[in-house]
């Protein structure tokens, strides 16, 4: 835990040992004619479908359970939280090469805003994310009839006793430990020099998203995933849970503030 | 996470910097003669006795503890997912360099269809991989006589509320995202890109098992692993059990359809 | 596991295959001219504002949850030990490379005793952690105002039962599990050795503050962090919590003792 | 998951890509004069007393929370097995550099077994682990005098409704499962194919043991480490407790015979 390598900073010349990659172009026409983008697209879809799949799927099965008259039946609070960073951990390792690994909207915008992803790949991911988390949410409630409407349908709502401020509050601090994780895992300058940083990247992303789960869940059910709380409120579609969704705009631009930070300090 | 390295595309000859391996031959009788084919099907056979012994003896701990009178008593259905994914992820670490670290029928036929094993390694594999099934969960019968045929010995069923298709959908998603993981972790061109995918290989695919489990534990008990659901049929050998056993079929017939999916679009 | 290697003793020479970097100055004027030094501190701020941010939260709601009327419904004392350990676990992977990641004063202070960080950085370092701490409650109040005194506020108390000696030796047991997985960590000769070491390091960090929760927290709460321990006394400002501060105190002392012993004998 | 690389076979030579270490001497007289040969006997004592008092306090805390009338307030069995799990993780991290790592004496009894350890090395480690396990849970005894005694003193019982052929049954599996991982991850062979086999290596040998208690706490408390049974029985010193120590014996039994059968089939 020990370690400040100090790159040569006492020349006229920059003896980098690592490589900043160019910013990515506004508008990038070449990456239209490639199949890897339509790739890159379909894998965004795919993960996010799975992503909501799995998790909405562990959130109503645990309330179908408890309701059933055995109150330490299910696979808890704690299960729920797991699922949430288990599956992004998995997606993230399984996508990474292919299309980045965002799987989540407000990571895609914050991305572009750093100037990594042209904006229209950073515009067709988020049709694409927000599209998988509704089909995502679809099949849960095509499997679960008799349950999902009765059980919440996994929809992002605030607890009582808690303000719209207070969910805000703890929406944009979510935002960004998930922000700061992913930052710290693709800055080239700490994979050249920690060899831990690129490979285990996808664990701690993972585990940011179950630690955010644990400490969020009791307030808001955790919605720093824009296309998480946009696909179950279309499909859950209750007049609370799109009032609550107030938080869903916050993510993408606590994303851009926290990105801003974080660039600017260089921390 | 913003990655998108090309390869040359804008040649006449194709620069890779990886290897595809040559597809493995329909009958190939010179792995017949070699003592490391006989040693891999003995590691599959001891790595499918050690998987259902450890998770089915874990079950009917559970609910031996929880059906004693305490609520809280045992490890949970998290403890319980935790069991099957904790193991696949040692099972797969300890039998990757022998036999691949198959462990699972539907995972040999998918990677017989994609023409990475030979017709008579798959078969031999999976008929290990069923002889091992059923010897771990016959040596949790002899060890729990007490409790074992009381507690639903560890047989998949489909829970009361959910229609056999119900099942069948969430069985055939389940397996997609083991496949899907499993895919990515031994896909050669995703393994001379990032440095993360093939030191990290057998948790995510252990995570995958965990994941699913999470989900469709309440639906079906998870039957992803057709030699898991055949061998606590076996043992159990009770009608309402072997009823249920459709989900043992799809899972080789899905697995066989997103194989072709995933490698068609190479997500 | 049966791995040896002895580096060649039998020479007039030290034929070593690794480095051992230079003592740290006692006070490193350059340094102060940095940037990156001013970094590190903006770094070990914002990590140990999301430590207790993202901890006490998950405390407070925990608490809320079963006072609410359902003794299962929250993430368990299990869900409070796994924010402890995945937050460390995430923070060092973040800031190993910016800061050193320490986080907690107890081990700036002990690597400040083993000359790795000069005395100026360490005083600064332990300014900016208890800074960050403060603000991590102080959140933690502001948005959950009306249960963070209702609950306790998150500050380690002695349980009833336990006397002040079993508290301090408790900490200071943990204290030295902690420490020594750190020195495992970043010790240069295991380093070299085993591929192992550097690789994985933030996790079993992050286990090692998992595993002492799962034990003390029965009796105080687990203070092996004085930053932690300091933020919730100061907020939560309740005769009782500043009383059982002993064990803000021990934990450097425990340090010091524990590098002192470890360094001496090479174990 | 689909390797299965061929060393070279049809010449007169073994082109062979690793090393076999030579089996080590029965007696090795060198290595007594040697200061590392001392630095991991007390690396092996440290490492077996924190294993001890960290699992056991957990046990114990875990005991007097339920017993406080508050079923769910515990850790849970669950935390109980990542507690075991979790500090074989550490302390094989930490010491595999020093002293191999054994940390149980049946893993030290295999080790000599296969020569990869000398006699006199064999049996002053397995002194020092027990010697610390003795102290380990002592300490335990020291810090919670109130409850040690009345929570059964983390000893090894088998629990009611268990004939003592299932609990030796239990152990010798479980046993196995440990034998077989830790065999996995120390082979030459495996390192030089796999990357991922010597980087993760102390992470499934971890999930190996958190594995193993999952399945056999309801049986016996799962005795797989006999310096864990001898250190509980020797300060809890119950008569039902030794009478089913038992399973400390079976347990290098069982690991001599894993040995031999893993050695000689090589899967």
């Amino acid at each position: 835990m020990a370690k400040d390598v100090e790159v040569a900073e006492h020349g006229s010349f920059s003896a980098k040992d690592y490589h900043d990659p160019p910013p990515a172009p506004l508008i990038d026409s070449v990456e239209l004619t490639k199949w890897s983008f339509y790739r890159a697209l379909i894998a965004e879809f795919i993960a996010t479908l799975l992503f909501l799949y799995i998790t909405v799927l562990t959130v109503i099965g645990y309330k179908s359970q408890i309701a059933g008259g055995d109150p330490c039946g299910g696979v808890g609070i704690l299960g729920i939280a797991w699922a949430f960073g288990g599956m992004i951990f998995i997606l993230v390792y399984c996508t990474a090469g292919i299309s980045g690994g965002h799987i989540n909207p407000a990571v895609t915008f914050g991305l572009f805003l750093a100037r990594k992803v042209s904006l229209i790949r950073a515009i067709l991911y988020m049709v694409a994310q927000c599209l998988g988390a509704i089909c995502g949410v679809g099949l849960v409630k095509a499997f679960q009839s008799a349950y999902y409407d009765r059980y919440g349908g996994g929809a992002n709502e605030l607890s009582a006793g808690y303000s719209k401020g207070t969910g805000l509050g703890a929406e944009i601090i979510g935002t960004f430990v998930l922000v700061y994780t992913v930052f710290s895992a693709t800055d080239p300058k700490r994979s050249a020099r920690d060899s831990h940083v690129p490979v285990l990247a996808p664990l701690p992303i993972g585990f940011a998203v179950f630690m955010v789960h644990l400490a969020t869940i009791p307030i808001t059910g955790t919605g720093i995933n824009p296309a998480r709380s946009l696909g179950a409120a279309v499909i859950y579609n209750n007049d609370k849970a799109w009032d609550d969704q107030v938080s869903i705009f916050p993510s993408p631009l606590a994303t851009y503030y926290h990105c801003q930070s974080i660039t600017m300090m260089g921390v």
